[in-house]
C-alpha cells in the first residue's frame, strides 16, 4: 500500500475534544510520532497495533530534532505506513506544520492536515468565555512568546499588541511574558487591562490565575512549572472568575 | 432534572471535523436551536427525538433576533430541557457567545461552551496549509468584515493587519473585502501580498480562488453567491496551488 503522513491536531489535553476524523486517524495509524504535551487519554484512543514514538518535549525545542523527525517521519511513509504525526492544539496554529509538509513534499510523499481544537479554543471552553465581543474584542490575535532560540521574538508588532479592542492569547509565554508585558505597557497597553494564564487547560489538573496584566508576570509564578501554560490577555477575559462560578457542572454529566 | 444551555461548535461544515465532545452534546440534546451555517450531515448526527429549531440565516444577521433566540434558549432550559446552541465553526470566535451566555447568567441557568474547529482552521486543513510559520507568519489574527451594521468595522486596526509577518484571516468579508483591502494597501500592506478567499471549505462544494490582495476582491466575485466566505492573507498563503496539488488524497480513504 502507498503510505502517506497525516498531521493531526491532538487538541488540548481533554480526549473528547479530539475531531471525529483525528479519531479516525488515530485508529487507522501504522505509528504514531507524539509531542510530549500529547496526553495519555488521547494516545489511548489509538489503534493498539499502531507503534508509538515520542518525538518532543515541553517548551524548549524538540528533543528529536525536527530533521530527524523528518526523516523518520518520511521513510516510515516510504515503507507504506500510514504515518500520525499527533500535535497538541492545531498543527497549523504553532505547530511547525510547514517543515513538515516540506519534507513530506520533497520525498513526495502524501500529506494531510487533521485540524484539532487550539489551545486558546481550549481555555475559553475550560472557562466559559469568549474570545471576540463584537462590542469589545473585536479582533483576536495569537502570537507566541517561544522564538526558535527560546527568546521573546523580535518580530513582535506592539502596536497590534497595545491594541485595547484585541483578545491576544500568548503560546509558550512562560519564560518570557515579563518582558512581553513590560514592551506591551511601553506601546501603551494599559496595565490595568485584564488577563489570565491558565496551565493545563481542559485537563484534569488544569489550573488558572487571574490579574492585571502589570501583575501577571508575578503570579504566573504560582502556576506550576511543568504544566504548559497559555496568556490570554484583554477585555474579553474580564471577571472571569465571576463567569466560572456559573458555569455547567459538566458536560459529561449524566443527563 | 435540571434544564441547562450548552453552546456547541459545530465546526467549519464537514461533519466528521466535530469534536467528540460535541457529538455527545447532540446525542444529549432535547432541543436543538441551529444557525443556517450549520450543514445538514452535522445535524443528522443528533439524537433523533431532538427538537431542531433553525434560529438564523446566512451572513446578514440573525432571522431570529437575538433577544428572541436568548429567551427561547433560557426559557427552554427552564423548563428543564438540555438545549444545545448550534454554532458553525467555534461558539467562542465570533459566535456571540457572549450575549448568550449573558442571558443564561441573568436567568440563573446553567451553560457551558464545548469548543469547535473554526472556520480557519477549516480552510487551513482543506488547503494543505500552516497558519503560522517561526520565519515569515509569528501571528494570526482573526477578523470580521461585518459590523453590526453590517459594514466594515469602524475600529480595526490597521496597522496590525498591514503587518507583512502576520497572517489574517476575514470573517464574513464578502461585502466589505473591496473597501478591506483598501484601507489595508494604504495602510502599508504591499499589494502583492499573496490572498485567498475560500468558499465552503470542508465542504463538498468547497471552491476557492488565490490572487494577490489587490487583485482578490475582483475574483472573489467568482465565488458562487450563496456559499460562507473566508479571507486569507499573507505569506502562509503563498503558493497554495502547489501545495494542494501533492495534498492527500483523503484521510477518509480506505486505509
Amino acid at each position: 500500500p502507498e503510505g502517506r503522513v497525516l498531521l493531526v491536531g491532538a487538541g488540548p489535553g481533554d480526549p473528547d475534544l479530539l475531531t471525529l476524523k483525528a479519531l479516525r486517524a488515530l485508529q487507522s495509524a501504522d505509528v504514531i510520532l507524539y509531542d510530549n504535551l500529547v496526553t495519555e487519554g488521547v494516545l489511548e484512543l489509538a489503534r493498539r497495533e499502531a507503534r508509538r514514538v515520542a518525538v518532543g518535549k515541553v517548551g524548549h525545542g524538540p528533543s528529536v530534532s525536527q530533521a530527524d523527525i523528518n526523516e523518520l517521519m518520511v521513510s516510515l511513509a516510504r515503507e507504506g505506513r500510514t504515518v500520525v504525526r499527533l500535535k497538541s492544539g492545531d498543527p497549523a496554529i504553532f505547530g511547525r506544520a510547514n517543515e513538515e509538509m516540506a519534507a513530506c513534499r520533497a520525498a513526495g510523499v502524501p500529506f494531510a492536515i487533521v485540524p484539532g481544537i487550539t489551545a486558546a479554543q481550549g481555555a475559553a471552553s475550560a472557562l466559559g468565555l469568549s474570545l471576540t465581543d463584537r462590542d469589545f474584542a473585536q479582533r483576536l490575535q495569537f502570537v507566541t512568546g517561544h522564538s526558535r532560540k527560546g527568546e521573546l521574538p523580535e518580530s513582535i508588532n506592539w502596536s497590534a499588541i497595545a491594541d485595547p479592542a484585541a483578545t491576544t492569547i500568548i503560546y509558550m509565554p512562560r519564560h518570557t511574558l515579563r518582558r512581553f508585558a513590560a514592551r506591551a505597557l511601553e506601546s501603551g497597553l494599559a496595565g490595568t487591562t485584564p488577563a489570565l494564564a491558565i496551565a493545563a487547560a481542559t485537563r484534569p489538573d488544569e489550573v488558572h490565575v487571574a490579574a492585571a496584566i502589570a501583575d501577571l508576570p508575578d503570579r504566573v509564578e504560582d502556576l506550576p512549572a511543568a504544566l504548559p501554560v497559555l496568556v490570554v490577555i484583554g477585555e474579553a477575559v474580564r471577571g472571569v472568575r465571576e463567569a466560572a462560578a456559573t458555569r455547567a457542572a459538566e458536560v459529561d454529566a449524566p443527563a
